[in-house]
């Protein structure tokens, strides 16, 4: 028993050869990084795409890829494409709510009388955005 | 040679079972599908990920494993973690310019004829934006 086995080695039950291609990235000290690796996609997929990538590269490939299988573990239907959704709809939702206040700027400073003394109360009042944008865009 | 095998089990050259755990996902018609998911994640994985779905969900979790893949081949060092990150830088930009905007509104409100006149040039204009989120923020 090899004390000095990286987490890969000592989970594959296997001698750690000292041009381990999983060594540097899976320390003993953190099991749980290459079991979730390993679950989903398997040792021989992992090592393979290490094995492509310059040695340079390939501390930032092992942690994509440990990213990518938790969020598979976390969410098995959508993984982190689910993450990538949400996140697209979140920038529509700002990218509309942004353009809404452009268009308040637009129509304030277009009617300075008409808003006058009510700007500060209708910042941020949708009813008052979405019709500043009809007007606008 | 049976031609209404799935994409799967030609791609590895085998029987297509009539419960074929691929064949409702990787269509024939469609051999990429079934060739990239294979190379990232290798067929015996996949199939587990899909035999461990209830049935309704196994075509979103096909697809999601599809995309994952793709991002990967095309990105073999950050694979889709790589578009989370931008995708995130994306939505921290917008949310900055959309606080530079609502401190504009506000400013204005405040302050009509400080600004009276020019805030149309004033629009979108970064330097004047940060002197508003300055006062405000």
């Amino acid at each position: 028993m090899n004390p000095s086995r990286c987490a890969a080695c000592r989970y594959l039950r296997r001698r750690c050869p000292p041009d381990c291609i999983f060594s540097p990235y899976f320390p003993p000290n953190n099991p749980q990084r290459f079991a979730s690796i390993h679950r989903i996609y398997g040792a021989s997929n992992v090592a393979k795409l290490l094995q492509r990538l310059p040695s340079h590269l390939r501390t930032q490939a092992a942690d994509s890829l440990y990213l990518e299988a938790q969020y598979r573990i976390e969410d098995p239907v959508y993984g982190c494409v689910g993450l990538i959704s949400l996140l697209q709809q979140q920038i529509h939702d700002i990218e509309r709510q942004l353009a809404m206040t452009q268009a308040e700027i637009a129509f304030r400073a277009r009617h300075p009388q008409a808003v006058e003394g009510n700007l500060l109360n209708n910042v941020g009042n949708p009813s008052f955005s979405n019709q500043a944008s009809s007007w606008f865009m």
